[in-house]
């Protein structure tokens, strides 16, 4: 049994990766839901659903969202009607936030909803929210606590921001079967999705922290940065929000506690003696997933290295 | 000033051809709600869209419903998610629903949405639900009460229905704006919408009922019928759940009290006398539109017959 904890884009590539390196019905990938949202009353679960479109073969190539080749005629009404557009929801993905909208509003839970369309696309892991309670990244910006997709998608994360916070993480539940799965998982990944926006989040939910924490399987991170930024996004201009470097080093002190080793950029190879001083064991390798290959290689030496660790 | 009361389709036609003849701001369209349904949690209107596609010359030809050239990607999903998908919407379609959906869930009425979005759109006559509250037509078949769209659309009007309701009319409560509309119209069109689907379940609530037996202005209905059926779809087969002949006389004696003259077909005029024998003055003309023109002079003769009767 291997358990993965992932948010969007850059982590579903990894999780797309290991679901061809291992049976899929042995993966469970427990998923960031902080940066849900209700756009125009739709329930929205962009991490999730980027999880699901990339394991059904579904997702938009070379984009962090979506659905390949997807069409915006709904969205086009609605900026007509003068209802925001900025969040650009195609017609499929507008199809699966109706139908979790309607399950949940018919008392589904977010944890049922998505094996139902997890199942549905033929995706043969476990696709597992991280709660089925409301949890809200939030950033400070000079104007106040903004909200996450206000922050990522409206504003492009081209605003300043000075502090981050999880709203509703503290008093949350782990949605069922996650405890069961890290205690059962003989791997832990913490794949690159970006650490203070995605995998923070997950790891705030008390229980889901002291599962991890108690592992009795080898836990392995794949830190996200490559010299002093992350691949893609703002991972690094916020991991000073939460006081680390923005690093290979940085993240792994940050997930100090959590895992028993890190995969690193073999560009990140100098910082190898600061985080095995941490207690963390590191395979340094080449981390950037340019194709499918890449993805299905980074798998199997996560895998590997995991595997070493027991 | 002009006021029409219309349900989809059918009546749709002449509507856009009252809306070509007159100044269109001058014009109120008063539309069956009845027909309203909760599809995958989103609130659809079929009349409301249909008369407001309609208007905004946005209409799919030849289809009672939706917007010429939608496409049903959104559907698709919702089909792979097993949801209902006999309910046709359009993903351009789905953006009203949604529009509408969040709007109400605001706050908003149903008349308010609805005229932001014809507005929207382009429209300049006035498009009113008939009632901000919950009227839902109910049909009795075999098995027990069936919803309109259940019988309407999924099993395409085939079942055999021996009566009919119009639940929540009788203490429903005109839209804003409907009785100053019927009291300041000089003529008032029932146009050539189903009677008993899309007709009665207006007049079904009292205060419009009894604002048009005291409408001032001249009270032309326009039938649906030629010879025994209506000219397109289950309107004959309706008449006799209330006690009528599928008829244009039939037709009138619904109607009567209520309006002051009746436009038939020229097959039917043989009707004429029995017509008249109720107090209502007839006009006998072609009734078939086949196209614009055809909508255009239908109303124009409509007009010129409610002028007549002042």
């Amino acid at each position: 049994m291997i358990a993965a904890l992932c948010g969007g884009v850059g982590g579903a590539k990894l999780v797309r990766g290991l679901y061809r390196s291992v049976p899929p019905e042995t993966l469970s990938v427990i998923v960031n839901t902080a940066d849900d949202v209700e756009m125009w009353g739709l329930r929205v679960s962009p991490d999730l659903d980027t999880v699901m479109y990339t394991l059904a073969g579904l997702a938009q190539i070379g984009a962090g969202w979506g659905i390949e080749g997807d069409t915006f005629q709904a969205l086009g009404m609605l900026r007509t009607y003068g209802a925001p557009s900025w969040f650009h929801a195609g017609d499929r993905d507008l199809g699966t936030d109706i139908y979790r909208t309607w399950r949940l509003e018919s008392g589904a839970s977010l944890t049922a909803v998505t094996d139902e369309m997890r199942k549905a696309l033929g995706v043969r892991a476990a696709i597992i929210p991280m709660t089925d309670q409301p949890v809200a990244t939030r950033l400070h910006a000079e104007e106040g606590w903004i909200d996450f997709q206000e922050y990522f998608v409206h504003r492009r994360h081209q605003v300043s921001v000075d502090g981050i916070r999880y709203d509703g993480a503290e008093t949350a539940s782990p949605a069922s079967g996650i405890i069961q799965v890290l205690q059962a998982a003989d791997a832990v990944v913490i794949v690159n999705s970006n650490p203070v926006l995605s995998i923070l989040p997950i790891l705030a939910v008390p229980d889901i922290r002291e599962a991890l924490q108690q592992a009795s399987g080898a836990r392995v991170a794949v830190s996200p940065m490559i010299g002093t930024g992350s691949v893609a996004g703002p991972a690094g201009d916020l991991m000073g929000l939460v006081g680390q470097a923005a690093t290979s080093a940085g993240v792994a002190a940050l997930y100090a506690g959590l895992i028993d080793g890190i995969v690193i950029s073999e560009r990140d190879c100098r910082q190898r003696a600061a985080i095995e001083a941490l207690g963390i064991a590191v395979l340094v390798t080449d981390t950037l997933m340019r194709d499918e290959a890449d993805k299905d290689r980074l798998a199997r030496e996560t895998l590997d290295f995991a595997r070493s660790l027991r």
